[in-house]
């Protein structure tokens, strides 16, 4: 029996709220359950030094927690003078995901930014993060559309549907979408980023207490396919 | 007549909610208009080493704006590697004001820290701030007096209601509580920091453009009696 | 009766020394009472990157002290690898102060950098500083006169005399100019940046323990209004 | 055809030179082909402040690179005054990875540190780094064998042999550690950090082009059980 | 010819003026010509964490230039976040210099802590800073004579005399005491730290063109070992 | 007797090995004794802002310690956010040193950059990175005319060999090359920076308890001659 009394292969409550800022481009709060995370995109006619004139553009994330989304206070980061290592990891996850959704050089020499402030943390916030990121994105790329921005229309821009979600071994239950405090007990923990058909973009699994077989990870995987397959519906019916 | 059309001593649309998340000891979303800012208040059984055995607390502030708050993306203070400087003159201003509502003896030796994160922000976000912030102090105090954390009751440990407001001079005319379109173009910036019955806590009036007089200054305050008295009302009503 | 046995409205010892050091463009050794405060103007024909191009210049300002201005010895702020919360309060109510006096497009795209570098510290050094920083900035104008930097002899650049004082309500009496033995004892203090003629550049007042009325801030003001006059009469002297 | 003309199931040459160094516990100079990698491990009897009292020990890594292991010099991140986030990945990695190998009660409290520094980097530095880490941590561990440091005399304080490979998708072929040339083409790069028998501590796979199907995984996976048990075998003979 | 018209071992016109703070236990202005450096001592009665338990004191330097010390304005180090390498150069000197002096063991667990501040810069500003540090730390270990702080009187704390001084080769010849003029034109540049009767505490030269042979570094030798018997000269003078 | 059993004016076994990395420009392993550092040589074609356009190039030295080139672990810079003291008058010694080699105006609009890094630590480690990096400097040069990178050939781009060696007074005997045990017992320690023909490049000695006497320096400078010109024959041995 999971805390929340889910079945295994049952999410948590997702809510995906579009245009929650005035000022952003693309923004959206999601929710998984208590997970509650506000992702705003940004477009700049600006790229990073590196990748200026090569005639494509970048996406890019950057990540981080209220102080109080978390049980007890994390130090602020802005304080403390750096992002700490597991707010960088996950940045890094974000940008990387969303670029695998994105045709860069029909994009053009711009870059789009995907801010994700944790306003509530009960575990999934990098899965959470993605999944909402990707609709701040594709509004962000109905707006450069209907401002006529793209040469031939920008349809092709957005390439397919990103979704992610963890997967876990719960005492001994390949389990769906883990909250903290399943999170916390869980043997193994596993983070899927999906296409809408079931191609995997990322994966990160990691034993947490003992190693696991290749047979518990296709269990992960299957859960994962199927809670993607639901997010992907959820942000096709945010976006319509 | 101003942008927004309101009266020259009229509030913008002003809510004070509470209990916005689940963890915080205090929380409270309060919006000036357009302006969000998050407000928790974290209670910890510690004191900065200054401060150790001293038989008083302490209560102190921090304040972010997530990137996208504002019309421009604003760079992420965590990944600059400092808060800048308006940052941290705000911040001391929200500590300061908020430690003269609170007997910090009474208190006991423990820490209150106010985050205040603006969500979006269309100018007043450091009066926003102060308001929303004295909700989620008095919650957080609530908190501990349900938990019988003080010797005799903690009635009185919150000494006053402590709103906070806005005036400026906008085209020759004193106004109440800028909104950012005219506090851009506003000649004179007063903020100030009140108690309901109209003592000061803290006055900070700036020349943008040309000096004021003392009668200039004295019409400001006036104006900032009446909004500040308007929300401490406020405040009675969020917390009953 | 107060510690040093002023009368309620009586200055320190106020000197300002022009010329103290050979390179700068113009400086000033302030001294309010046993407050030393070290001020140079430097002159750059260079502008911040976000200034660029728009016919006008600027005024900035820095603060600091050496780490053995004060009673016990504070930590050198170069050393730490941050300049505190209340060195970028300071510094930048200096830059603000300053550059109400200075009418930036008669001053051209260059930038007059202030430095207030605090020899000792008795009480009072934002206050002293901007009060020699206004004879330092002025000796640098002069020095571009006489370079002829100024199209039309520059007698617009610097549009009036600005000066700086502290008042506190110490023992229930408003006094002028407070000392460190009077500041660190004192219920209300307030700094007011003022021009020749008595009119508010800025003003920020804090009840340190109770709350003030507008009354008692009145009386605070109108011994500001004199002692600014003083400070004023004695910025003329200097640079006659 | 692979650049390297190996067969796509082909690990490189390696080697693991034991004793490198003449201070540290436990050290080891690891070659995949032209990718060299220095690693030590520092026994400390002090632990994290989180850790300290809970009756057991800790495992933890740091890595880097020379500025001239790579083709173009890389700025020093000593000198830029950060580690980057990609350093801030691996080294969370490598850290996990070893800590699965090992009982931390049965360490008792105290901190091995593994130090790897890539000395020459063709590709494959994190699963280098993690395959040589496991030779110095168990020469730390016999270090500490030898002087009697554990109580029941250590044999359980590692658990199982690590080693880490990366498999890859290039030119439609999935192959098994890829060097630069390779990586820097390939369409899906896998890490698989596993124990001798084959099971899963660590995997992270990301598209790098086109999301990658189920089935290319498994293919992947494949490889990385057979590259992962030859290299258990050559820690075997390394350490014997 | 020097450009200032000294002969080749004539020293600029030197002072060493006590008591310029009056909070620091010792304090010193001193000038060399142009050159104008602050320096303060600072007792405390702490030690650095590694030095605790140890039954010796420490004493240690920081140095500093004000931003308009120099010709051109220099960036304020407290405001770029770091010391630069020249600052930690020049501050490790002075500590390693004034501890030659200090019998550290009869100081007891305590740390001085010397501060030089360059308020104005013409060269030789680390030598001047030695030399003037030499009776600020005089003066701290009289005052803690005075009060009774040492068991046997303190009479044998401070060893001997040191001074500092520059040398260099300017237009072929050897000169004493080089102001900025020289320096940025000298083709050898020498910094002697000696004790009254020539021996050497501490020695640096570098050639700036040219190898410099050992008779000619000889020739600055017998300089330095003159110029500095003329400094302990004036220390002397100075504290008697 | 020395505790490695050396006669005085004896080195420790050197060995300068060549081409150790295969991107570098230039490169060298060189061993004194048990202290090991690997230097690299990196061409880059772009210069720092400040020497842009002045016909001529630059060298910059970079040194760094693995945390475990020592007895005990050091703190790993990178992860400290800084580099220290130490190491920042470490590397500028050795970037100054190498210049005093180069004609900066036949080396073009160009930059070397050299980077030291420990291996292993054992005493010298400043003198054997000086030492190696004119080797690794060598063949980057080399490996320029091999190009016709230079205008005339680049016969007089490297003008002389350095080389750099300690002395100290180890038990009151003047010794050569100090490794960690004499040198954290020696009396005095010189660092010598010589040409092969025994002009000084650069000369930093130090007494670590007592003052030295000319003549004391005088029989290091002599070892040092000796010791330097040994270098120079291994220098030109291992680059014929």
């Amino acid at each position: 029996m999971r805390p929340s009394r889910r079945a295994p292969d049952e999410l948590r409550a997702v809510s995906l709220e579009r245009g929650v800022v005035k000022y952003a481009e693309g923004s959206c709060m999601v929710k998984f359950g208590d997970t509650h995370v506000l992702v705003t995109a940004t477009l700049e006619e600006r790229l990073p030094p590196w990748l200026k004139g090569q005639g494509r553009g970048w996406v890019t994330a950057e990540y981080g927690m209220l102080p109080r989304a978390t049980l007890e206070r994390t130090r602020r980061e802005a304080a403390s003078g750096k992002q700490g290592g597991r707010t960088v990891e996950i940045q890094r996850l974000i940008g990387r995901s969303l670029r695998a959704a994105v045709d860069l050089e029909a994009l053009g020499e711009r870059q789009i930014t995907i801010d994700c402030d944790v306003i509530q943390a009960d575990g999934g916030t990098r899965t959470a993060s993605i999944t909402g990121a990707w609709v701040a994105l594709a509004d962000c790329i109905s707006w450069m559309k209907n401002r006529n921005m793209f040469k031939n229309g920008g349809g092709n821009v957005l390439r397919d549907n990103i979704a992610a979600i963890s997967c876990g071994i719960y005492q001994d239950t390949p389990v769906l979408d883990l909250d903290y405090a399943e999170d916390s007990e869980a043997d193994t923990d596993a983070n899927f980023v999906m296409t809408g058909d079931g191609r995997i973009i990322e994966v990160q699994g990691t034993a947490e207490k003992t190693p696991f077989t290749q047979d518990e990870f296709l269990k992960l995987m299957a859960l994962a396919q199927k809670g993607v397959g639901r997010l992907v519906e959820l942000q096709k019916m945010a976006i319509a």
